[in-house]
Formats: structure tokens, C-alpha cells, sequence
């Protein structure tokens, strides 16, 4: 059995680490930090897991967990991390890292996307951004890993088949992401925003320009596309908890054909479980919604030509919390592990819920 | 008191049209009529009018409706609308018609967009395509008027300046027009897609490409700017019932300030009770949000800019039955019989809802 | 025109008793209080009023309100409001409380309920608990008046005509109300139990004992029957924003027939607008629902007989907000002034919303 | 592996059962039976399954289940069981029967409660009505299993032993069972009463009288208090998809203590991994709520006192397709066959969701 540890798991990403790695038949949870909850059942703060653990939480020690795990899960804030996982990865443990401290490989965009210079730019290079569809190897190797944002991931999934493939001629000036996300994905934490009366039936624009996501997406893309690529992202909330569908207009210098399309992706995917390429002909679900994810660690995608615009709508859904966060942590550990990917993720999603 | 005919007004747009004109201090409802339900209390279709009315749906008969109406709303579905209306323009009432049947003024563009040839050619010249704060002085002389589709009607309120103002610059080659609507506008009839348990937390991509508002779009937009307008347009289902928001992505040959936008919506919006333009610093609702217009004939447009990749977001927010749909219909009626604009509409937005 | 002010309305009640007041034609509000937003504009904390009002709020001080204003409406929390009311009553002015301070008639009530002794127990005397359709010529000669909870004025209205009417015999000692109430009626302040994650999808019994509200149910109830009536009340909150409904299930000693039932309520409600009697044969709302109330202030009631287990279920259901607290308070103030009691609440409800 | 079929397996039960049965360690499915969609991909009718079976449906044809099963799970309406069943029981198949058409032991209950004479009143008595908690001994033993409609089965496990219990002076004449459940068990067919603008938002009494459930649960209640017993039970849908409260309003001769319940919970749930007694004192899950259930077979329980009245509430919440159905079934299942009762369905609930 592999020692793991969840930094800040008292969180919603944390609790769905928990839940996960709880039934995953290689992994014993030796530790569960959390600076706020430390000394307390682990229960109270995600009272879905009652009656199925009698873990508590212990204090944010980075020294205790060098000793007492093999692999750390890190779901601290964007800033906190970059304070913490250094010491673990000085340490020789495995980290996979869920904020953003350790995602982007060239340090020169800390300051402007989340306005620190960053500490440790060694680190950065050490750091795998995984998204194990796209760089299945290279995550196998590492021992440092970077899971990139909920939305990221969804994004990148559905675009990065396409911006490797040149003959689509993909205009990468003119890339519309346009996000839409339920409410875990902001957190636990209760807010004038996110109280229910003033949340329930939103579709709220809240970050129609600037998203921080946008960072890791292009640097993706740009890896796939040999060339720069800028990515004009809007995220909005709308009345759910789970699930996000990522809608990514793009514009093609020629007209593309389906087949085109079906080819890029299953040349990508054949042989990745966790996507599946949807478009069906009948029933309400024929593209990607993010309700036919839920509770699974699946990507769905799909697509859309439009002849006369000449534009591609490319669509993708996951579950922010599992495929968008903790399921595509533990796929990552999985591989890092020598493990088959799927191992304790494999849960089929739930419908209707 | 002016006589009123609804037709086809057992719809969830018939019954926003009839709870409204019900209230309305002008008004007496002469007729109401229904295919399905003729001979049946309103009250059965529409059980919010419990109470409130005790008027039967009559049959669907042009003649009768000659006789007993000044003013006729048609609600009928697209394609049957142009069947009946003629009768009634020809015979010399006030029509606004909210099919697609008289919405575009190029007869050429019907058999692509809606499969059919337009038997009525010369109708086409006559009927005023009413958004009032576009166009108001032309629809307060009209007779025939249509109501454009509730999402075209949405976008165009946010796109119509700033593709008017040509100092902006923006490029008419890659407008995305991403609409995020509730379940109302999808009509009243049962199927498998609006099932509660298939269609609750969804977000449903069920137009991604090929959306006929977008016709209508481009045909004010073009007249706005004097040139043919490209948009490219998609639509996603959300877990709500009314409302809408549509998310309009634009890029600029050159950068444009907030300021620069200001002046260009408000030149077009000063004195247009029904636009409210919105950008708070502060609170939840900085930006449109269909919650905030739900109950009302509002239409809230906000913007934000992104200068790294040179775009624009403009921000539009309906309840789409009634700005979308009945409210904007009435609205064009008030003006069409010299009332003031906001007579019998002018109800505040319900919140929290 | 009448000169009101609003205590205490930046709270969900207090925006609403804004919004109708704000469009009722007899009425003008010279102030709006908030201790804790005075100084700013209304629309800031109720951003639905934006573009209807440029009111804002000014301090809690009840010297001021004195000369500026002939009817207050106080909605402040309990235990605050019979601090400030007291000097609005010795001045003189209408007051119409929407806290508990006033409900009870028996002073011994507030220590055990509510946990304090009553200050002015002389006031209690002087305060009518209205509820409109059960004593409404008691209202119209009323200086002073106490609105009673949502959930009470919901269950009163069904209630009420039962247990003034012997006939049906109902049992006094086994009377269940179950309650299922949207969030609104929470109000506004956030917390983890009202944070959106938390708090969708959820049916939480929040109050299974205990809850307040059931001692002036039975305060009411007890004066209809001429006896003691023991009032067994729970509340659960469930995913929606607005409305109430009460399933009251009461046991009579003999088999009692709809008709019986149906001449009790008619007897009591004829005349009575905003109660709607609801027991359809056909479609999706043979009963009441706050679907259907929800923008009015109306109040549905209908019931069904169990023959073999001797129990009649009595339905009510109310928008909280509207008949449950604001609505009914103007309703209120309207019979005071000698006003039609519809004046400026008569909405018909939005469907669907 | 053990041959398992599923009869009418194109349902939201049906479909639940295929999703865990694919995931259960000691099962091969050998056939899912579907009258309409026989020849199409399970996963066309749920499309949750897309990439995980490429099982296809087969005709409803119990001579060919006999050949290729051993144990045949069966979601038919009632009515239609009872058609088929007798066919696979007579061939000696264990059979789990989901419809409610050999749940009643008492042939004479058929007439009133469902409307037909049974015709086969032998097989009445071979059928256990499995509710484990309550009797898994019996179920181990059974060949032949009926499970209770998930109403009954979350009402049964909160009620059965505050009546096995003598001393807690339950009054059985007056037991009230408030339910308020989701979409989803309500089936998967479209109607206007589940069409999304109608379905959304509502409390909707739908059977506040007669309901069927109540036969189940008094059948097994008497069983447990050795007298008969009367259920007063109303059903009200609510604004979620899955998941049921059930909340039971019981009346005691004498004052009971919190600890007389717990004790007597305790004695009778103590092993039962499935049953989690739920009170807390802080936070917003502090009694059974269906949201923490969500995805899991569990069933949470809890109670509230309130002396004045005499009163004892019992919560209880389950997810209505799992505990309420698949889950409570395969359960079954494990125990008729000598497994773990956890197998392949001990999946922790997702939350939040």
C-alpha cells in the first residue's frame, strides 16, 4: 500500500481526494492536514464521508509528512503551496500539486497572472502539467506533478488534438473559450456571491476577460501548435454544483469536413478511457453536457462545423471536482505509480442525477 | 379602450402576452384563441390566471377576429403564422406578429433559413422589425410590426451600437454570439429533451451552430453598420426557466477604452427606460444577469474589455418571455397607438427569485 | 398621496415592501432606514430597483421618522423591533410590524418563545395580528398591526375556516403542519448553511420541533375554535427560492365529505380575492403550489380526504415574501387607509418562472 | 460469476441496476431485457453508459432468461410483473422483484390497493418483502425477493423499530408520513406534469391521500408491533432529481427521552453498515438530508423531540434509485448468494452535488 497525504483537505477538492482515494485498493491515507480543522473528525467537515472513516484532520506540517507518506496530494490556494511544496519535493516525496504555484513553466508569467515572482523557478522546470490524454509519458516519469485548473483541463482536452493537427488551419488569433461552471468549482467558503438566494438561477458573467486559466491553456496549446496561440476566455456561472461544458469557438482558414475533425481526435484518444467522443444523432444528450459526467472521471467531447461562418464549436464537459481536479490527480498518481491509470477512478457516471 | 386578439395564446409566450395585457389600463382582450383549446377556460392552460379572468379560448378564425379586434398579437409557430396573418393585415388591423414569418425583410433568405418559399412577398416590405430603442420612430408609425426572436432581440440590444459606432473598429468577420437560455423559450410542449430528470442541471448545447436568430441578427447589425455583419452564433439550454444571457465576444483593430464604450451605448440608450446599462464594482451583480430582469422588460447590457488579445465582451440580460418576447411585443404596440412606451410593462424585477 | 417609511429595508422583506410600494399609486416612501447602509443608494443592496429608483437609505432613527412619515412599516429582526416601535406608537403614527414583537397577545408568550420578557406589554393590547381575510374589519380600524410569520399566515388561511367550524370535528391534539419553504425566507445574511453548494438539492429539516411560528398559529386558531388548540409544526427547506407550502394533516372524528369541506372555505374566502380555492381534475396543478403564487399576493388552498385513515390534508401555498410578509402588510395598510385592499398588490403570478 | 438479468431494463431503475451491476466484482450481466429498444445499445437509453458496455437490450422473453440466468432482477411496471415473474420463479431462477406486484402478502389487498385479483397468490407467500436492516435473515434464506417501493423502504427503516418498541407508547393511529421526493421516481416518460418550465420550482402535493406505499409500510410496521398499524402518508415532489426525505410525525403516550431512541435505534442498526444515525450539533447536515446520500446505498436517520406536543419526528433520507431501489435490490441479491450485503454498491456519497 502506497502512504499518500492530503494537504488542505478540508476543502471541496480535498474532500473529493478523500472520498476517491478512500476506495482506491493500493493507497493507505496516512495523513489529512488542514490548519483550520486540525484535531477533527474528518466526517464533520465533509459529512458524506460518515460512517465510512474515522480519519481526523492534522495540522499543515510539512515535516510530518515527509516521514509519514510517499506521495502528497497538495490542494492549497494559489500562493500558499509555493510556501509548503518545496520542502516536500526537497524531501524526495512524489507531489502532485492542484493550485496553480507550480503549473506554469516560465516564471516570467507569475507576476503578471498572479502577481508574485516565484520563489523557486528550479522547481518550475521539475514540475509535470498533467493532462495524461496529452502527455501520458511524461507524467509516467515524473515525480513532481502540476494538475492544471478544472476549466484547463476541460479546454485543453477538447483543443489541443486540434491545434497540433495544421491541416485543420485553426485561426489561433481569433480562440473563443466560453466557460460555463457550477458552484463547486469557487469553493466552500460562504459569500454575499454564492448565497443561495442570490445564486440559484444566475448565468453570471463573473470573469468574462482575464481569467488566470487562459495562462495554462495557451502554454498547452502553444507546446501542441509549435507557435504562440492566444486564448480569449470568459467563465460564467450558472444554477448547478457540478460540471463544467466548455464551448471553444474557433475559426478555420478552410473549410473542415466532420470526418477531419473525427480523425484528430480519435488519433489522440484511441486508447484513453477517460474521453469519450460524443455525437449522436438522437436523444437530448447528443453533444457533451456536463450531467452526463457527473461523478465520473470522464471528458467528453464533441463538435460542431458551422460552413457558413467558417467555424468549428468544439464542445467538452467534466465533473470539476473529478476529471477537472482530484480524479485527474489520482489518474496522474496512478501512472506515476506504475499503476493502471483507471485503478480506483473507473465509477461509471450517475444518471439522472 | 382598444380590442385585443391574441392568437394562439395557449403558449407560454400567449400567456405572458395575456397576463400582460390583462393588466394593461388600455386594453380590453377581445379574443383569445386556440387551435386545442377552444371553448376552454384560459384559466385550465394558464393556472397562474386562476382567479384573474374568466375568458375561453376562442377558435383560430381570421374572420371573427376581423370583426371583434383592433390589435392582434400572433403567437403562432413559424410557418403557420404566414398563413393566417395576411387576412388580418389585409383586412386592415394592427398586427405584430412574433413568428419569424415576417422578421426578415430579403424573401431570398426564407427557403434557406426556414425551408420555405414566402408567399407574401410584398407583406415583407411592409412589416417593421421592432426592437423600440433601435428603431423606435419607425415602429410608432407602423401597422405591421414583427417581434424578433427572443435571443435575437437580446444580442442585438447589446451589438446594434457598438457595430453602429465605427470608431470601435470591430471586426465583423468574427462576431461569436454564445446565448445561454432557460427552458421557457423552448415552449410548453413535453418530449423527452424537456423531461425534468433529463433536462435539470444540464447545460445542453442544443444549437451550437446554424441558429436562425442569427439571421435576424445579421440583418439589423448590417443595417447598423451600413455592411454585411458575420455572426456566429450558439445556444446552450441552462438549468432555468426564464432568462437569458447572451455573451457576445468581438475583437477590435485597435484597443478601446471603457470610456469609449460608455459614450456609445448611452448615445444610443439615454432615454430608453427599458435599457438599463450595468457595471458595479462592487456585489454580486456586477455584470448582467438574466436573474436580475426575471419579471420584467429590462434589458441590462454591460461589457468588459480584455486588451491582451484585443476583445470585447459585450453582456445582455432578458427575461425572454417578456422583453424577449410578450413585453417587447406590448412595447411596440404602446408606440404603434401613440401610448407612452412602458404603459402596463413597467413592472420591477422580482429578486431574490 | 399617503408618506411611508420602510425600517429596516434592506433585508429580502424590506426590498420587496420597496418594490410594491414603489409602484403603488397612493403612496410615496420618504424613507427607506438601514443602520447598516445609510447613506447609500437602494439599489446598491436591491439591484433589481436599478433604474427605478434613486431613493436611498438613510439611518435608523425613529425622531425623523416621526415627522416624515404617516405609516411605518417595520421589518426589522425580533427582539430589535420592540426596542424602535414603542416611540413610532406613542407618536402617533400606523405602524405595521413585520417582526414577532406584536404577534403574540399574551405577554407570558415572550419568555418562553422567544426569550425575553416584553417590555410594553400595554402595546400588545393595542396591536391587531392581521391577516386580512380572516379579520379584516378588525384591520380596517387598526392603528397599529402585526403581520404573523410566512409560514403562520400560510397555515392560518387553511386552518382557520377548520377549526372554526365545529361540525367537521376536528381532532385539536393531532394537528401536523409541514412545512416546505424556499430560501428567501431566511433572508439575506450568508453562511455555510445557506452556501450555494450546501444548500442545492437539498431538503432539510431545519426546524422538526420548536418552530416559533406555531404559537401564533395556535394563537389564532385557538381563538377561532373558542379552545385550546395544540399546533405539531415542522419546517424543511427545500431548492427554491420563493414560496411556501403547508401540508396540514388533521384528523376529524367523523368521515367528513369534499363538499362539507368545499362550504367551509367558500364561506369564509367569497369575496376574499387573494385566497383561491384549488382542487382541479386535470394537468400538473390540481393542487395548490407556490409555483403558481410565486409574483402575487395570492394564497391557494385545497385539501384531499383519506377516508381510511380519517385524515384530511389541507394545502396552502403563498409566496413568503409577498402574501407571507410584504404583500400581506400592505394589503394591511391599504384596509387602514380605507383603501381597496388590492391597490398596488393585485400582480397576477409569473408562469413559468 | 454469477449470470444476472434485468428485466425492463430501459428504466431509471433499470438503468441504475446496469450501471452497479457492471461494476460488481462477482456478476456478469447476461442479459437486460427492454420491449421497446430490443436490438439497441444499452447505452442509446442511458448514455451515462456510453463507453463503458456495449451490452445491447434483448426482447422481454423469459423463456430465453431461464436458459442464460441465474438470478433476474425485475423493474416492470405493476401489473406487468406479475405476468412474466411467475414464469422465471417456476423455472427456479432467484428472482428480485422491483414492481410492487409480490410485495403484499395479503392476497386481498391486491383488489384495493392496485386493482386486480392476483393470480397468483401461491407465490405471495414464497416472496420475502427485503428490507436487510430489518430482516436479513430471512432474505439470506429467500430464493424469491420482493423490494419495497423506495418511499416505503426510507419510511420502513426510520418507523419499524419505534414500533418494535413497546415502551416508547407509539400512538398507531396517528402516524403521519410527510415524503418529499425527486423527479426521478417518477420515471422516465415525458409528460406535461414533468416537463421542465412545469417541473421546476414546484412543491407539488401529487398524492396527499391514498398513496400505495402506505400498504407496504403498514404491512411490515404491523409485523414489527405485533397490532395493527395506521399510516397517514402524503407524497409531495420536489425541486431535485434524486432522492427522497420522508418525514414521519409520531405521537407517544408518555415523554421520551433522546437516549430511549437512540437505544433503541442502536439495538437495531448496530452491523448495519448501510444505516447511519445522524444528529448533530453544528453545521447545515445536522439531521438526514437526501443531498448527503446522493450516489450511496445509504439510509440516514435522525429524530427530533418536541414535549409540548408530545411529539417524536423521525427523519429519514435515502437516494430513491439506489437504497430506495437498484441499490436495496442488489443488496438482496449479495445476501441470497452468501456475498458481502456491501458488495459493489459501498460507494461513499458525492457531495457536494
Amino acid at each position: 500500500m502506497v502512504r499518500v497525504g492530503v494537504l488542505a483537505a478540508s476543502g471541496y477538492i480535498g474532500g473529493e481526494l478523500l472520498r476517491l482515494l478512500l476506495q482506491h485498493p493500493e493507497v493507505e491515507i496516512t495523513a489529512a492536514t488542514s490548519r483550520k480543522y486540525a484535531g477533527e473528525y474528518v466526517f464533520r467537515v465533509h459529512p458524506n464521508l460518515r460512517g465510512i472513516t474515522e480519519l481526523k484532520f492534522s495540522p499543515n506540517d510539512p515535516s510530518k509528512l515527509t516521514s509519514s507518506t510517499d506521495v502528497v496530494f497538495a490542494a492549497l490556494p494559489h500562493g500558499e503551496s509555493v510556501k509548503i511544496v518545496p520542502q516536500l519535493a526537497d524531501a524526495g516525496l512524489r507531489v502532485i500539486d492542484l493550485s496553480a504555484d507550480f503549473r506554469l513553466s516560465d516564471k516570467g508569467e507569475y507576476p503578471s497572472w498572479y502577481g508574485y515572482d516565484h520563489p523557486r523557478p528550479d522547481l518550475l522546470e521539475k514540475f509535470v502539467l498533467s493532462v495524461p490524454e496529452i502527455n501520458r509519458e511524461q507524467v509516467k516519469g515524473a515525480r513532481l506533478v502540476a494538475s492544471p485548473g478544472c476549466m484547463a483541463i476541460t479546454a485543453i482536452l477538447a483543443l489541443a488534438p486540434l491545434l497540433k493537427e495544421k491541416s485543420l488551419g485553426i485561426d489561433r488569433e481569433h480562440i473563443v473559450v466560453d466557460a460555463k461552471v457550477g458552484s463547486s468549482g469557487a469553493g466552500g467558503k460562504p459569500s454575499l456571491s454564492t448565497h443561495f438566494s442570490e445564486r440559484f438561477s444566475v448565468v453570471r458573467p463573473y470573469k468574462p476577460a482575464g481569467h488566470r486559466h487562459a495562462a495554462e491553456i495557451e502554454q498547452v496549446l502553444a507546446a501542441m501548435a509549435g507557435e504562440k496561440v492566444k486564448v480569449s476566455m470568459s467563465a460564467h456561472a450558472v444554477n448547478m454544483v457540478r460540471g463544467i461544458l466548455i464551448t471553444s469557438h474557433l475559426f478555420t482558414a478552410t473549410a473542415v469536413k466532420p470526418l477531419d475533425v473525427w480523425k484528430v481526435y480519435r488519433s489522440m484518444y484511441t486508447g484513453s478511457y477517460f474521453v469519450r467522443l460524443v455525437r449522436d444523432k438522437q436523444g437530448p444528450f447528443r453533444l457533451p453536457d456536463p450531467k452526463l459526467v457527473v461523478g465520473s472521471n470522464f471528458c467528453d467531447i464533441g463538435f460542431e462545423i458551422e460552413e457558413r461562418t467558417g467555424r468549428l464549436v468544439a464542445l467538452s464537459a467534466t465533473d470539476n471536482l473529478i476529471k477537472g481536479a482530484a480524479g485527474n490527480a489520482i489518474q496522474s498518481m496512478n501512472l506515476m505509480l506504475g499503476f493502471d491509470e483507471k485503478t480506483g477512478i473507473a465509477m461509471a457516471p450517475l444518471h439522472p442525477v
